[in-house]
């Protein structure tokens, strides 16, 4: 990581536990405080403060919006948690495995209203604009997120189709973090829009990393089990362009496992075959080549200089280096 | 109703309307459009019209913040009947029985975004101390909503947690909907006070009402069955100060039939019986008449006439008659 970004990440942290989160009843606040305990890189508020920074703003100034993010962050994973029914969140205990779905559920709530808190923290001038980014981005992930739940039911999704759910799922964030800094910075739209497009464009270059590493990755530099997506019959970006591209033996192979659970490594290498035949792999890396270098032409737009521009770039090579 | 409260409610309904509540996926909005058409006296957001009318604000400039608070009253709905298992609403199918518990949370979740959404057409000069009072008021909902849920498996509750927790629960939404029709009239802080603490205790009043009419209404008024609340076990105002006040023998009988469920009748008439015995009818009679006249001192000090006062005052005073 660059120096910078791990100055931000201490910054963050230190101002997440500034404030004890506690209150009454305990069982609405213990859960916040348990999920924001259980850590992450706080990529999303350092990109805040690299949002402002960037354009010559107070770094403390942007804080309140770097946690309103961060704390609507851990609001969708508590949520999404619940939906998804996952029993564990980084190692530990989900909160509605650790409570109950109610307690998830109102917890959950609770710190959706407490990011507007946050967002009241802020210069009054700014608010609106601020206020205004949030909502159109909180509601984005809420339907990345349904569009996410639709597809697991749907056969026919196609690969724009998932380039949509991923980018409101998961790149909004990222770009409207970067902007609500560069707002909060008084840096022009137009500047502005460039730091969201470069934010859009990293996210969904990672996302689609996410998914090729899940197949081709290292196991050991990844973290997860190699081919889960496969075992879990999850429609990625991989198997979404395998299936638009299969011949019909092919598509039979894809299909010939879904749904059977206990021959998890021929599963795996069978539909790995066919993405090496029909040479997904190199597509892959292609499109998430397409869209690093569409980030970097709109971080090379912004009028600033190369030496401010250093943080988020390396941030940007750094998040795409997982593997190669 | 008052003539002007019947005036606000098919201008809110028409606001309501308005705009088509729709947008993709159809899965995360036809649950709003769902709840929202199921109806009600739109009480809430009448109160934040009468709230601003009363300090001679425009009408039409505090329809946001109604729009908010219906949304908000709406969403928490959504939310607790997933809580409640609550199959129905206003005698239809609940969002979670119709579509599935993901998509209630996940509707719920962007309803409560959208509140702000509305809060963001006001006039920009009260948007920060409107949104501090509507965060403020959102929390205590949530709280309140926590409360009432840890008190179902909690057998020492007391009478003041009980009023701490329908206070939070269901009163200071109507306080804060009258004051932010203050605010947005610019109403001075004391008076716009003075309006929430109106709310606040008509709020109150009006919820031992309904502990009351449970077991004392006119089953052909109250339009529930009689003996509801004694039914299913539940800890109401009446239950919790027959308990402080009964003696041993009065406590065996109040817990007789705890958990039984096939002695409906036998156990409503031996509860009731217990009440009678210990004066409680009378009790909740005055409390709810100290809330109410609390109310009124907090409306007559108000700076504004009788006149302007009289929708307010006539609104209070039918919510207090539906049986006496």
């Amino acid at each position: 990581m660059h120096p910078r970004v791990v100055a931000l990440q201490k910054l963050f942290s230190e101002s997440l536990t500034k404030e004890p989160i506690q209150g009454s009843p305990e069982e609405l606040y213990a859960p916040m405080a348990y999920i924001l305990s259980l850590g992450g890189k706080r990529l999303r508020p350092v990109m805040v403060l690299l949002g402002a920074e960037l354009f010559g703003g107070e770094t403390k100034e942007a804080l309140p919006a770097a946690e309103a993010v961060e704390w609507f962050h851990n609001f969708s994973l508590l949520h999404d948690d619940i939906m998804d029914d996952a029993p564990l969140r980084r190692g530990k205990a989900t909160v509605h495995e650790k409570w109950n779905t109610n307690i998830a559920i109102l917890s959950g709530d609770a710190m959706l209203v407490k990011c507007y808190d946050f967002l009241l923290r802020l210069r009054r001038d700014v608010q609106p604009e601020i206020f205004s980014l949030f909502n159109k981005t909180a509601i984005e992930v809420c339907e990345g997120q349904q569009l996410d739940m639709n597809f697991e039911v749907r056969d026919d999704v196609t690969v724009d189709e998932y380039l949509h759910m991923i980018e409101n799922k998961t790149s909004v964030l990222l770009a409207a973090a970067l902007k609500m800094g560069a707002l909060i910075a008084e840096a022009p739209e137009d500047q502005a829009q460039h730091l969201y497009e470069f934010g859009l464009n990293v996210g969904l270059a990672f996302q689609l990393q996410d998914d090729y590493l899940d197949v081709y990755g290292d196991q050991s530099k990844v973290g997860k089990q190699v081919g889960g997506d496969i075992i879990s019959d999850k429609k990625t970006y991989l198997w979404l362009m395998a299936e638009a591209q299969a011949n019909p033996e092919q598509r039979a192979e894809l299909h010939r496992f879904i749904n059977v659970k206990d021959r998890n490594s021929e599963k795996v290498a069978c539909v790995t075959a066919v993405y090496d035949a029909l040479g997904i792999p190199k597509q892959v890396s292609q499109k998430m080549d397409a869209y690093f270098s569409e980030a970097m032409n709109h971080l090379g737009i912004i009028d600033a200089t190369e030496e401010q521009k250093e943080p988020l770039r390396h941030l940007a090579e750094t998040l795409m280096q997982r593997e190669h």
